[in-house]
């Protein structure tokens, strides 16, 4: 099981490509389209995503996923656990009553929204992204989902930049499928 | 089968929250995320949409998303058909040689972007999105898979906007789950 798992976070990981100084100079760009582009590997992708729910928080209620990218898997991973998917949105894109939360960004800040229905207090989510790098809009994901007075069982993303510490910053467990240092 | 597609169809219809006057007067937002706060209407809808595609487009082999909310069902629709899953993205967002094409907003103009290696010429492929409303973005992205020289076979959107009448703006068939005339 292990070796097979290990196959799998190998294949997952040699489908992605990186550009550096994408895009501006400093950055390297991780692209993680080319894993949807090989159906294999995608499958390979949910496959571990969703055991990896199954096994370790088993009473997830809820999936949240964060603008745009998280949108990706957050829907498919809901549907192939029988459970709700949610949004985070950034400001304005969301109707009806909402919760806000700012983030920091190079320049400035931003916001995030998310429906005061889309979690009772006490329900059991799991936040999903693609990506942790600084994690200045996951803690504000997270942060959304204390307001809501969620439990936030994990923050579950693709790839974790582990140089820049983005765990650091977010008062909860995080789950990461691959972990780079460039 | 007819009876039990039209009570798919009921459900999906009166899960969606409609909003008078979001974001500002005279637009009626059609929020779609209640769909995926119920597990059996969200699997409802892709059972619908996966079975429409098999049974009309068995050739397809890439699904194409708009960003963002394209997003939400194309890796999932493309994942049960054991295909590719490509995005069509704002432009400045994808790394990579990339083909844009622009599209009118009510004030100016905005740009869409798909890498080159996404789709090669000759491959059949579907675009999906959530709504068709005056058919801009759809057209835009339409004409970037022209550009690629892939044969576009449909046209998928969850919510038709059949007075904004944006079915006349693409050049080819659009299939849509829901019609709306408000």
């Amino acid at each position: 099981m292990s070796s097979s798992l290990d196959s799998r976070i190998s294949r997952i990981s040699q489908a992605m490509d990186i550009y550096p100084n994408f895009p501006k100079p400093g950055i390297t760009f991780i692209d993680i389209f080319p894993i949807m582009r090989s159906p294999d590997v995608f499958s390979d992708l949910t496959d571990l995503l969703v055991d990896h729910i199954k096994q370790t928080h088993p009473n997830v209620e809820i999936i949240f996923g964060l603008d745009a990218r998280g949108f990706l898997f957050g829907p498919l991973i809901a549907q192939r656990l029988g459970i709700s998917f949610a949004p985070i949105r950034k400001a304005g894109k969301l109707p009806g009553e909402t919760l806000q939360a700012s983030f920091q960004l190079e320049y400035g800040s931003d916001k995030f929204e998310v429906q005061k229905c889309s979690a009772a207090k006490g329900q059991n989510v799991i936040i999903i992204d693609d990506l942790l790098a600084t994690g200045g809009t996951m803690a504000a994901a997270y942060k959304l989902m204390k307001d809501l007075e969620a439990d936030v069982l994990e923050c579950i993303v693709l790839v974790e930049l582990e140089n820049l510490n983005g765990r650091s910053k977010i008062p909860g467990k995080v789950f990461s499928v691959i972990k780079r240092n460039d």
